[in-house]
């Protein structure tokens, strides 16, 4: 009876009132649905009930249901004539600080129909979680928060629609991945004690609600998953992120690490999981150079540094002028200098060897990566040490906590089986180039694997696997979450790691013989 | 950590947040929670989600909470401080078709606070439930009856409020209990399919909704449990009065009978219960005679008659001049009138006997119940051959509908060991005179009950027993509903019975002796 490959959208024939068989519509349809699905509660919205009487007569007792479900419950949240139905459909959200991404579901064909992105409209407020919490805490504040990002999601679930030809009314099932302050701000729910200690979210499994009661403009009977945080400083997004991964059904451990301004790891296998999160500083979002951006057209993206003649070999985005550099970018840089023997063990610029390129600043140095007359900014693009001694920082944090968290559970780095980086971050860096300055460990390259915006990939799979909501509880129920104490152990490895690659060199071997 | 003698609310203290203990608020309360009230699930509404984390600290993590039960789900309906909490409220309600009736009651303490009735304003519609059944079908009107029944029950709610010092926004549980009809123009569900054959309601098990998806105006958490039908004919005022009754949970056969429009009757015991609904008239509601009317100031509700002298000796609600008779009072005239012979064993009005209170008009028998003289319109009050023979068929067709019943499980009516009369009917009605004229069984009088208004009980019940909404379900899936065919047999036993007090006159052997 169900052609689709979708566990959302289902056709059921139902047997026709008789005397003998006079139970209500309700009751009709929902023990055939219930067969269906082998579910024991199905819930269905009061308003829905009032087209019921009319679809199902239309439908001469045949009716295609769209449901969705909330682990042992399921729920009712569409009904049409199997005829030539309304589409039936679904939007993924990675709700970013910086961005927010949708994917468009078809929920019968479980196919992508639209992709759509935005820079998270909450930026007018603040750019990072911080001062948006803080705005919050001001009279009509969170309301303000709230409204921004609702505002924002129905305004590009307008356009993703619009461009696939279906109506917002059509949507019958959202899934939403942030970290556990934008979800916060999403749910419209005070965000004050997520930042004081002893850090407390207001919920940390907020299950699946009424779009409706959220202000989203979709089907009025659309159910919203909220993907569950473990605590204050790790969200719904890195959830989805394991889940898509499938690092939690692996047998040989794995990592993952997804890095923002917060890097946020989990390492484990089927059995066990372990995660954490550390600030990692904003150099590896591209928030601190000068002449640091976001990936966007003309953004430096790559880089490489003849050895011999040092002569620079950059490579942007969409091929057009430089105009600035990236995260990915930044690090091909830094590890270029330290192979041309341009920066030191230390990441200090070495004047011999960058020559003419260096320059001083008010008594700042200043390397010229892009001359004025080739750059897309008119200006010269320059990195200065303070930028490399923040990316240094960055690199050694990153390094350390991943080092911590292996240490944890005994593990040692080189026994990574796999080592998924998520994000644009994971995209566009050379993981390589993250070997050599000692930000990744020096594991064989194809175990490293970009997963890509991987908080969108695994929220769309929550809108495509009926078992998704229970994985998610799986992985939220099984992982442990180890607060990272920056005590002085923490302290003395991360002094070790601020060196390029590491203190212990012996430990990057391939990059000694680079 | 429960004092209260209710379900519904319940103090919980929480361990407070620390780094070691950093969950969220909404896990911490529902923890505790399911530890008190032994739940598996709790539903929580995002808008109290909202106002969880001021008052949790602010109550310094012990809490009252209000809560209310759907089968195995529980709902958090409300949260306040323990010192000093608002008033935590329910509202039991009766929708009856012409007569709404509501109960206030304290939920803390169980008590009943307050009582409201008022008449239902889809009379200005029509006064039957047929009438608004098809002006449902028109351009509006569903929404119309939807709305008159709805602003009724918020003006009402207000009044009872106001009356007993508290506000709507303190009512946190609802129950409602009305007929199919009835329920379904609350709800704002198409009736159309309820008096069309097969006769199919939209619902059968509402269940617990949100008070706002109704638009009641109580607190915006606030549940309802709404009562369910068995079908088209046998409503959930019927499930409450059995609720009520206790009949579900007697060794022993007891029956139920409620008389309105319909006679709905109820045979069992805790082990299997039938019932049935059939027509018995209009004239026990005192719709029919022109004297007739509802029970009211100045209406007749008994009557007795000096078997010699045929001197009527008259009593009226709150001893005011008579205006009219109601159902009661026209079967105390009609057994009076048996008894002093002025009618003979066929109904008919007997000349010589009723002498000078004999009149014709138009070519119709009517005899003077109150002269102009002594009555309160100033006008004769009389009772027509034509009214006679309407009580008549309608007390015949009732007790044709009691021996069906019966027959049908194999019981004789004088095996029943408790007869359990509903209704204003119930109320009023001298069981005596109804067995005189071969309405009801020829039971010993102390095996009769009246129960008042068993439906508003029943929902009064729901809103101070926990176990209540069980009981519900079990009552309505244990009920076998009878299909009462007006075949021939029921047609012979319908003739018989419509001789006073029947044509087998051995089985009403005290109305012989009489």
């Amino acid at each position: 009876m169900n052609p689709s490959p979708s566990p959302w959208v289902r056709c059921v024939a139902l047997p026709p009132p008789s005397l003998k068989n006079n139970t209500a519509d309700t009751d009709r349809l929902l023990a055939a649905l219930k067969k269906e699905l082998a579910a024991e509660t199905i819930d269905v919205d009061l308003d829905l009930l009032k087209q019921l009487p009319a679809v199902l007569r239309k439908a001469g007792y045949r009716i295609r249901c769209t449901v969705f479900r909330d682990r042992h419950r399921w729920v009712l949240t569409g009904i049409d004539t199997p005829e030539a139905p309304r589409p039936a459909a679904g939007i993924a959200v990675d709700l970013g600080t910086t961005r927010v991404a949708l994917r468009l579901i078809d929920l019968a064909s479980c196919r992508v129909t639209g992709e759509h992105a935005f820079d998270n409209p909450q930026i007018a407020i603040g750019s990072d979680v911080l001062a948006r919490i803080h705005h919050a805490d001001s009279p009509g504040g969170l309301k303000e928060l709230n409204d921004l990002i609702i505002g924002g999601l129905n305004t590009a679930v307008g356009e993703i629609c619009r461009t696939a030809g279906i109506e917002p009314y059509d949507i019958c099932a959202v899934s939403v991945a942030g970290n556990t302050a934008m979800t916060h701000l999403f749910l419209g729910l005070e965000p004050r004690w997520i930042i004081r200690e002893p850090y407390i979210p207001v919920v940390n499994r907020p299950g699946v609600l009424k779009a409706a009661d959220l202000g989203l403009q979709v089907s009025p009977f659309a159910r919203v998953l909220v993907f569950p945080n473990i605590g204050s400083y790790f969200g719904g997004d890195l959830i989805a992120g394991i889940l898509f991964s499938g690092l939690h059904r692996r047998q040989a451990p794995a990592l993952l690490v997804d890095v923002g301004t917060n890097a946020e790891v989990v390492l484990g296998n089927r059995d066990w999981l372990v995660g954490c999160a550390g600030a990692a500083g904003p150099a590896l979002e591209g928030g601190v150079t000068r002449m640091g951006m976001l990936a966007g057209p003309g953004v430096i993206d790559r880089v490489a540094i003849d050895p011999a003649g040092r002569g620079f070999d950059i490579h942007t985005l969409e091929e057009r002028p430089p105009i600035g550099i990236c995260g990915s970018g930044v690090i091909d840089l830094a590890a270029q200098l330290f192979l041309a023997g341009m920066i030191d063990i230390r990441g200090k610029l070495v004047a011999a060897a960058c020559s003419e390129r260096l320059r001083v600043v008010e008594g700042l140095r200043q390397l010229v990566v892009v001359p004025a007359g080739q750059s897309g900014t008119g200006k010269d693009l320059t990195i200065s040490q303070a930028d490399l001694d923040s990316l240094i920082r960055s690199k050694a944090a990153m390094y350390t906590i991943l080092e911590t968290i292996a240490m944890t559970v005994g593990l040692n780095l080189d026994e990574l089986d796999t080592f998924y980086v998520a994000g644009t971050f994971g995209c566009f860096i050379n993981p390589r180039s993250a070997i050599v300055i000692g930000m990744l460990p020096d594991l064989p390259l194809e175990r490293y694997v970009p997963i890509g915006n991987s908080s969108l990939q695994g929220a769309a799979l929550a809108l495509t696997s009926e078992n998704a909501v229970d994985e998610i509880d799986r992985i939220r129920d099984r992982i442990t979450y180890l607060e990272l104490n920056v005590n002085q152990d923490f302290m003395n490895r991360f002094s070790a790691a601020k060196f390029l690659p590491h203190t212990d060199t012996g430990r990057f071997p391939s990059v000694l013989t680079s």
